[in-house]
């Protein structure tokens, strides 16, 4: 019986009949036998309150105070949870980032964790308490700030705790019952993965899976944590991911998932000169705007006129950025045209087995053809393909590849239990 | 121009537009010329609203989780203070109760401060910066564990780095004006004092004045340190608390003001066998109930029986609790029976001049007298006369002991911004 590290995200702790339920699953962790620490994030809506807040009185809050006013957040829903477990009889003590001992980088509003020293929780579990600790917070290594970590910063914070505690596993409670095919709102016949590699897991991710972020992925399989993805509405097993063990126990899928993302936009180059150098000046001057780029394509120049157009994906919320950041360069590079198209959508197929599936390639073609869906960008790696067709046909593409890989589950078995899968 | 340290309570702050003025302020006194260290207590409610979450999970929450929930309250002002002072051009870092150095002793939820180590306050001032402080709260030498300071937390936060930083002057900014000679919201003709010393101040506060509390005066005496009381919503003089120079040049009254306080209730231990060690065996037992008395009264016992009755008053919200501690002791030192009575009212005249002025006592009795009011108990200082009489008298006690004092300003010049004087 070991330790077993869990983390509950916001939509079950946003209010206190949630945090009562939460502390009594905590609760029968602990009596099954198990060392338990518990990493959360702030209740229900309560960091985008915190954010209107700041809004009111500064339009561009500064990151470190913004940190230290989102903090409170997790600050609250560990102290009641901590409460609600001492409630049922069992001895609990939330601690703050900083208590943990997440030491982080300085960079106010995504924070890197640089390293875990939680010679506290150890103390805490030692004395056969149950540890409650703040997610997505941090302390900053030089300057002794507060720090938050970004997105998904809560799950980031478990499986790091995890690591540095040599847990068992990482419990990931959320509101769905664990990682499925493909997005259940979109495909209703999608099937609950039961287990389910790093690799696959982090282009799941990388593609627009929601469940969990890459970063906690890429986190997890560089300390080798298994992630237990499960719901905290249910008593049902969910998804474990974790490596294979040595001599291949666990079955090969060949595709694990269809995941799709509707956030970005697809910014196109046009009429680049096809000469050595020029792609590297256009995203040199997108990367010094901040820019995270994702599918990049370059096609072979026309051979009448020498030029060729380049094309990338990136967020909708940075695609302005990324036009103006252009705008400046364009004289300079010799480009003719710049052209902006956020009503685009992202499909992906992943699955470690297609490594040794030559047909997949071709299926995925088909199905989408079959289905009448425009093929605008191709990309892939060596084990995802993705595509970017228009906004509106990515549901039907999902689904429609679902099929096509004979993903589909005999019911209709995917539960949403509510909130945004967050 | 030397260092200031403003406080400003929760009624300051309430919300975006009530941060927003006090950053002006505060930029003022930093444009002034000042070192600016500003206390700040958690926004209007939000105490409250927390302690009713923590209830709805645990009806006797845990200390230590107590504390750490509260002091989420000034996290969330601190910060957006900070950010509000940044909007106007100035720089502004916020500091958690442990990052400013407040140290406590271990006592959950009214922790006592040990030391004031204000070395990164100290820092962020040499660098030009505003520095805001999270009021009420510090950390345990000891555990490490996040502690409150209890009621009036925050006046004694702003007083103990007021101390330690050598400030000039400490400004409480508050809702009203500064202290009057009785409650205006009483006394239409009560007046804003422009000076007291802090053993007035520190009977008045005792005594039931609502404006400081008596922990934060006692503080502020020890350290011979300056208080503005002041408000926040006018730019007027309020009143110093500080002792007269060397030399006398601060004018002494003889009266300084007239307080009550109707929080309290009497319990009367009837019959006591007048022999000694009988009252110390009652205070004894009351004391283990961890009650706070206020005033205790003993008359000479009757010759016939040779037994007396003892009073004593305490906090209403502690009198039951009172009873029933005496009530196991009953039979052991032998008294008859008890009297509880929730239904009265103090009435305090404080002055530091009535040591020299014999006709203070008389000129008190016969001004309730004339009002028709009845005298139950009496308790005197050398510079403080209280009595008890019945609650629905005190209002007409206090403005006839005001009148006849000729403390009564020539118009009705008090003015109660809003709140309740908290």
């Amino acid at each position: 019986m070991g330790l077993v590290v869990q983390k509950y995200g916001g939509s079950s702790v946003a209010d206190a009949e949630g945090i009562k339920r939460v502390a009594r699953r905590i609760v029968d962790t602990k009596q099954a036998g198990h060392e338990v620490v518990v990493v959360v994030s702030a209740m229900g809506d309560t960091t985008d309150e915190l954010i209107d807040l700041a809004e009111q009185v500064s339009p561009y809050p500064a990151g470190r105070e913004l940190d230290m006013l989102l903090t409170a957040g997790e600050r609250i829903s560990m102290a009641l949870l901590a409460m609600a477990i001492k409630e049922l009889g069992h001895q609990a003590q939330s601690f703050t980032g900083s208590q943990a001992g997440v030491i982080t980088d300085s960079v106010h509003n995504k924070a890197r964790i640089i390293d875990v020293t939680p010679g506290r929780i150890r103390t805490a579990l030692d004395l056969g308490n149950i540890a409650i600790v703040a997610g997505f917070q941090g302390v900053s290594q030089d300057t002794k700030d507060i720090t938050t970590l970004g997105r998904g910063g809560s799950d980031t914070t478990a499986v790091a705790l995890a690591a540095a505690l040599d847990a068992e596993v990482c419990e990931i409670y959320t509101d769905v019952d664990g990682v499925f095919t493909a997005d259940p709102r979109v495909v209703k016949k999608a099937r609950k993965i039961d287990q389910i590699g790093f690799d696959d897991m982090l282009e799941l991710a990388a593609a627009g899976s929601k469940v969990l972020l890459a970063r906690c992925v890429e986190y997890a399989r560089r300390y080798n944590i298994p992630i237990h993805v499960r719901s905290s509405f249910s008593g049902l097993t969910g998804t474990w991911v974790r490596n294979a063990p040595e001599g291949g126990e666990m079955e090969q899928a060949i595709i694990s998932g269809v995941a799709h993302d509707t956030s970005e936009a697809k910014v196109t180059v046009v009429g680049v000169p096809d000469k050595p150098g020029e792609a590297a000046r256009i995203f040199r001057a997108v990367a010094d705007a901040g820019i995270n780029i994702d599918m990049v394509v370059q096609n072979v120049s026309a051979a009448s006129t020498g030029l060729t157009d380049i094309s990338f994906t990136a967020p909708k919320t940075e695609g302005h950025r990324a036009i103006a950041a252009l705008e400046q360069v364009q004289e300079g590079i010799g480009f003719e045209a710049l052209r902006y198209d956020d009503q685009i959508g992202k499909i992906s197929l992943v699955g470690a087995g297609m490594r040794s599936h030559p047909g997949v390639t071709a299926t995925f073609f088909e199905a989408l053809s079959q289905a009448g869906v425009n093929i605008e960008l191709i990309s892939t790696s060596e084990i995802r393909i993705s595509v970017v067709t228009r906004a509106e046909d990515v549901n039907a593409a999902v689904q429609a590849v679902h099929t096509a890989f004979g993903l589909d589950s005999d019911t209709d078995e995917a539960v949403v239990y509510g909130g945004t899968g967050r």
